[in-house]
């Protein structure tokens, strides 16, 4: 794309143009250096629009029923007028090249519903990569006029933390599980969660997933109460996806709860705060680009990593004399 | 410490001055900006010596007899004559602020004799920061004449790795386990071992060991071969840290696998490509450690960091900005 189109492909996503908007994530998703500055342009234009979605993260290991979820708790949104888009973080694309290519398929109903727009998980060299391409296409998305954006990952490694990082409200989608034991959930994510929905409400698993909901209120509330949680939150809630019960209970609960937080200065607090976060991470992630991006600096890295892999130089003196070099 | 005291320090260190050694590694546990130039230039001067030790990783759980382990094997080659020291790289005292600080009280006898050196783990914010003083403390210990450097780590996180990526041999020590079932050792911590020690093969639990000793044979047997093994290795063996049994064997095995290694070019290119990626982590370290050491740039990142929090600039499009101040 050359610059002089930017202008154009921001008032068309302003005016909710889906080929706009998924040409811009094609945008974000490069790693070129052009490609780089056209979308800081591109989101700092998009940036005055000033509309806000509510981003929801959904996290859920794979067998929960988290496609159904998404699918049936989407369509109860649309039905209600809202506009809903879905976005993946799936740290398991990073090596496989990209294993939700089947999002669309996955969500057939959701994904012909013209209120809803499913992208699905970018193929990336490294987690970090997708999460500033999710986080940037969450900006487009708000700017396209959606209302709510749905992040969903798989409860792999580190993707929690980011999605957590990048949202307003923070859901465990959970399976029902066999007796009292608790799943392994962790107890660092047990402590991001802002609501546990037990899925698989229904049929022969209905009184094991209200048995699983009762113990995880209970181990909820065994956790240290957070200033940004009004009186009975963190809340575990059972829910169908399949016969779609406890949809509409568990979309209140959450409005219910940003709500909350808007009125009491958190949901802006965290907003900053993960802005904040954001910026000082593009500029580290930026800063050590250079080093395989600029050919000069490229050079000169090997030529010192090899002098030191040949004992002609220790690894500390020859980092001080490229760092000297770089300027730092 | 001046300047000027360095090649003094140098030439004690060279002179296998045991206080001059601890002073030079409480230099290169330094953050501040004046000890790392002192450091890297002490690192410099030593490197010419050209002397080398042997470098073995030893990993193992709170529990399987480490600290009894690298006390009878610690003085089983000290008796042979061998200038020992021993390093540790402790995930927790990153947290605690120095958990291992009884390190020589965990070993007696071996911190009484004098051809031995312990030094505990460092408190240090990072494990990185732990990872590069304990990388710095080899070479000087090198430089100090040692002959064996053990570097002991708790098997957590990303500490085996680290231990691995600054050694000549990995150990992995065990305990018996009960039944046929091994240990939860994971697979890519095995394929990192390139010997097994089964602890404890005395008194009651000796069937056990062996037991355990064969099951972790077996289990080595099925990895693939790789090419910087010699026939039989990596290779399971018994030992008896309390009875002092198999120390021998275990040594003339790590010497005989070295041997091979040095023979066949792997040794080497082991080191080389250790020193390369050594040099390349401490020049990304110093890169980004700029954003915080240098006043002005800190001051720009804050404002900036300010302008993103209140929604006055896009992350994105703030991270360019900086990154073009930054030079990069």
């Amino acid at each position: 794309m050359t610059a002089h189109l930017l202008p154009d492909m921001a008032q068309k996503i302003l005016a909710g143009d889906r080929r706009a908007l998924a040409r811009a994530i094609t945008l974000v998703e490069s790693g070129r250096a052009d490609h780089r500055a056209q979308a800081a342009e591109l989101l700092h234009e998009l940036a005055r629009s000033g509309r806000q979605a509510l981003r929801i993260g959904l996290s859920g290991t794979p067998g929960v029923g988290k496609s159904t979820f998404i699918e049936s708790f989407g369509m109860q949104l649309t039905a209600q007028g809202l506009k809903v888009a879905v976005l993946a973080v799936d740290p398991s694309s990073a090596r496989s090249g990209g294993s939700i290519l089947g999002d669309k398929t996955r969500m057939e109903r959701l994904s012909r519903d013209p209120n809803a727009f499913i992208r699905p998980s970018p193929s990336q060299a490294h987690l970090g990569g997708v999460a500033r391409r999710t986080r940037e296409a969450v900006s487009l998305c708000e700017a396209a006029g959606f209302d709510v954006i749905l992040i969903e990952t798989v409860g792999v490694g580190q993707s929690e933390t980011l999605v957590a990082e990048m949202t307003d409200l923070f859901i465990l989608l959970m399976a029902p599980a066999g007796g009292d034991e608790l799943q392994g959930v962790k107890r660092g994510i047990m402590e991001m969660a802002d609501m546990i929905l037990v899925n698989k409400a229904d049929g022969d698993l209905k009184p094991a997933a209200m048995r699983t909901v009762s113990d995880y209120a209970g181990a909820l509330r065994l956790l240290r109460k957070r200033p940004q949680d009004p009186e009975g939150f963190p809340k575990a809630l059972p829910v169908s996806a399949l016969e779609e019960n406890g949809l509409q209970k568990a979309w209140e609960d959450m409005t219910t709860l940003a709500a909350w937080r808007r009125e009491n200065g958190h949901f802006e607090a965290r907003r900053a705060a993960q802005a904040r976060h954001w910026f000082e991470t593009e500029v580290r992630e930026g800063l050590l680009a250079r080093l395989s991006s600029d050919p000069a600096i490229r050079a000169r890295m090997t030529e010192l990593g090899d002098a030191v892999a040949a004992g002609n130089a220790a690894p500390a003196a020859a980092a001080q004399e490229m760092l000297a070099r770089l300027g730092a």
